[in-house]
């Protein structure tokens, strides 16, 4: 058996994995990101983390991944940007390489857990997939020959931020119309709440408060709630559009969706599924585009020691 | 020196190249497709080219390399479906292979043209590169370290089917809102038409009728011409849209314009390059993605012929 040690870096917590060349997670480790106290606290504290995962390691470790939210150019272990840490060009590999004897890869956390589910999870059977997580924004990764794709200077794979309506939604990013605007839960909760302030009849009121709206809250009433069914026929068409693209440019074998709304399963990927299936170039005359949920738990970590395998 | 033969098999003419493995053509030829006559007389043509072309040849032909306006599964050697050519799983390569006893690899033509670009034209500096051509529709070619990326089963690669407007303009594939509804010279010129039909003292109409508008025409009177500088201005901005998603998920080093619009040069490039720099992901922070026009001729054949190499 080989090991890793997989770091998934994020906003709030800082959470880490001794994981073998299988992608089981031996040892696992979560500390909070002190983002407040700057970088060389957070550097300090990460190091403390594989050192705990690293303790007793009966064999050589093969390499330290970190999945980092930003925008990282692996090939000079450097982080070029990463708002959510107050980063800009904070130098991570070099200390970590020297003190654990052992190649260090930095990846955006998108593409790392795209990467451990296209190893390890849902798309273990594909050499070819994109992996999107619905969240606070639309990350993505692109695998390509068993290989995680990042463009020049990994400055690719943003599929969240390809415009899908010219002109429409604001987003984050500065531009207008951009896919997570559209397809994020956070596009999600904005337009059930704002579906159940214009319909004060929708028995989706049962749970009192808008403040209490989260990503499942249409789902649950789909079946019972014709504005819960519009709000959620309505994501589900913008969430394939942007598939359909991804699909028409790249076609991957599988696309895997992950974050809290791929939590609705087969509920949400046979909807997409059958609009993609009309929507789709060259239609049944090409290949299928599997839709799947991403299955790891941690894909982060997992998909972080992955770099170096 | 090594020889190729790279064919373009086109809807009006099939055009062929006796190519070296510099990307020279060292002997041209075209004839007109006879598609009214069907598959078996094309092929005959196709063969009758190939046979002009080698004729006398003074060394081994390493390869024929024949671009296709169509859905062609370059691994199966088949022709998915050509709707210009009215075919649909037409075996092309296998008596080719037999008669010239050299590899027949096939390719849809953007794809094929898009290859010859990155290999011997404005592409030939760079490792990763994305060719549009702006014509009837918007065709294109993604190239990857070098290699042409065409998805699964040669399913990809069709970024002119991305939808960058949803529930726009309808668009010949079903779909509403394709870029290249936006973006081809098909688009421009219906665009050109209307400000035209709308605007009766726009200057344009110095060319007395809508019949005669070409992709040409806004540009001729964009500096004196209100009317056709908004043409060019907003066919400009959607053009940018569509390169924008390619630069955000594939981050090439550059992205090649071919096409009858094309020939506008650094005019429109220049124009592409200002709005892009603004909206890219990232902004100057990641790398630059040159805007380029095509250089090649023939772009199609030499690309044709450099499917073997």
């Amino acid at each position: 058996m080989q090991f890793y040690v997989g770091i998934d870096l994020g906003g709030t917590f800082i959470k880490g994995g001794l994981v073998s060349d299988r992608g089981e997670i031996l040892k696992f480790e979560r500390v909070p990101t002190r983002v407040q106290d700057g970088s060389a606290v957070i550097l300090s504290d990460l190091d403390k983390m594989i050192e705990t995962l690293v303790k007793g390691l009966k064999g050589k470790l093969m390499g330290i991944g970190i999945g980092i939210p930003g925008l990282v150019d692996s090939k000079r272990e450097n982080v070029v940007i990463a708002p959510n840490l107050g980063w800009k060009n904070v130098e991570v590999a070099d200390a970590l390489k020297e003190k654990y004897a052992c190649p260090v890869v930095l990846a955006n956390d998108a593409n790392a857990a795209g990467l451990g589910e296209a190893k390890f999870g849902s798309g273990a059977k594909y050499d070819s997939s994109v992996f999107l997580t619905l969240g606070t924004g639309v990350g993505s990764a692109i695998i390509l020959n068993g290989k995680l794709f990042e463009g020049n200077c990994s400055a690719g794979g943003e599929v969240g931020h390809m415009i899908i309506r010219a002109g429409g939604n604001q987003c984050a990013c500065g531009r207008c119309g951009c896919y997570e605007t559209y397809a994020s839960a956070t596009a999600l909760i904005r337009e059930t709440k704002k579906a159940m302030l214009e319909n004060r009849t929708s028995k989706m009121w049962e749970i009192k408060s808008v403040d209490n709206v989260c990503g499942k809250t249409p789902f649950d009433y789909y079946n019972t709630d014709e504005t819960a069914k519009k709000v959620v026929d309505e994501y589900v068409e913008n969430l394939t559009i942007g598939i359909l693209n991804v699909a028409n440019i790249l076609r991957p074998q599988a696309i895997l969706l992950g974050g809290g709304i791929a939590k609705q399963g087969k509920f949400l990927t046979e909807k997409v599924d059958r609009l993609l299936k009309q929507w789709i170039y060259a239609g049944e005359l090409g290949p299928e585009v599997k839709i799947l949920t991403a299955t790891l738990d941690e894909a982060g970590v997992i998909g972080a020691a992955s770099l170096n395998m």
